[in-house]
């Protein structure tokens, strides 16, 4: 069974997200102890913006590609094919502005890709298809503020979780967990208590998902 | 009167949103022949991700930040800039994946900061104030598919305009007119009536804020 463990805080230290999506490798660990993990780090390897000849490259036919169009889309393959050699993904998303970061946009601009992760036939009745099946991914995101969950006030100004899932389900990656911390800026006892409340759901997340991932090993 | 021009998409030729801004600002011209316009092209000159320095830069107070810290805040500091002088946003959104180019969220990361787009003042009942005042944005946006307009199927897949309004409304921008190109891959007739649609609401809207707009000048 294999992982893809990856990080989008700017933040090396002080982060929630690193530290909580460390915790749940951590726990999985604990239940399946030859797990395999692809690790990135978006921080320190931010993907590339595409490009105009990204575009063109990905729109063409693959055996009508070029050496140099092979060569645009190198990034975008190794990515691509670590989330399909993977069985579950784990993304840490600390809130920027209301949405992902925008080295994880980038990530995700370089990820979708026609014939690859999703394909296109303009002739059947859906004419999107994900290309991504059986998989699971947990988003662990972070927001300074509080009232960004489904039932908070500020539910509709949030662009991350409701953005990133649709994104996972155009791919077909419909097993989608998320589990978020808040209060960063109020600090003290309400973000300690958001931070206990996380690390509790991922538990139960790792414990639940442990014995369907072994079988799948 | 100044006009900020963005261009966020990865194509220079082919692309909708690079049209209709370059109409627009023409349409401006014709009623105000002295614009002056600061083009960005967030294509040929991406902003950088914002960094675990950026972050430490931007919430140290002015006075007390070093002066690698003003170095590494100097691009955000330079859009920003463009931003406050300007009276009239005009950016060009292609959708990627259901939001913005990855380089327009960097653009994003780069220009919300605390103490020059918005304040927090955590004591207050409304804790986070915009600073930016009296501008108005101009949204263009384009899509391969349709139905992302608000009375479409895919609304709330459309993480686009309401994504760069909540955005813009938090740093104080309240005035937001948007206009969108859908249909290009189905082409044809469907596509030359949506980019006709498109033209002429942005020549309406052109010729509505031209007198307000000169009126400041």
């Amino acid at each position: 069974m294999k992982v893809l463990h990856i990080d989008a805080s700017a933040r090396q230290s002080r982060s929630h997200t690193r530290r909580l999506s460390a915790l749940f490798i951590e726990e999985l660990r604990r239940s399946c102890p030859d797990l395999s993990v692809i690790r990135r780090d978006l921080a320190l390897s931010p993907p590339p913006f595409v490009s105009e000849k990204w575009i063109a490259a990905a729109f063409t036919n693959e055996e009508l590609r070029t050496e140099e169009m092979r060569h645009t889309l190198r990034v975008s393959d190794e990515l691509i094919d670590e989330l399909l050699a993977s069985d579950l993904y784990v993304f840490g998303l600390p809130m920027y502005n209301f949405s992902v970061p925008a080295a994880f946009k980038s990530y995700i601009d370089q990820i979708i890709r026609v014939g690859r992760t999703f394909s296109f036939q303009p002739e059947q009745p859906e004419s999107y298809k994900g290309l991504i099946q059986r998989k699971t991914a947990v988003l662990i995101a972070a927001r300074g503020d509080s009232g960004y969950g489904p039932d908070g006030p500020h539910w509709s100004k949030n662009h991350l979780e409701p953005y990133v899932s649709d994104v996972l389900r155009f791919v077909g990656v419909t097993s989608i967990k998320t589990v978020a911390v808040e209060n960063d800026e109020q600090g003290g006892l309400s973000l300690q208590q958001s931070i206990a409340a996380a690390a509790g759901a991922l538990r139960a997340i790792a414990a639940n998902l442990s014995p369907a991932l072994l079988r799948s090993a």
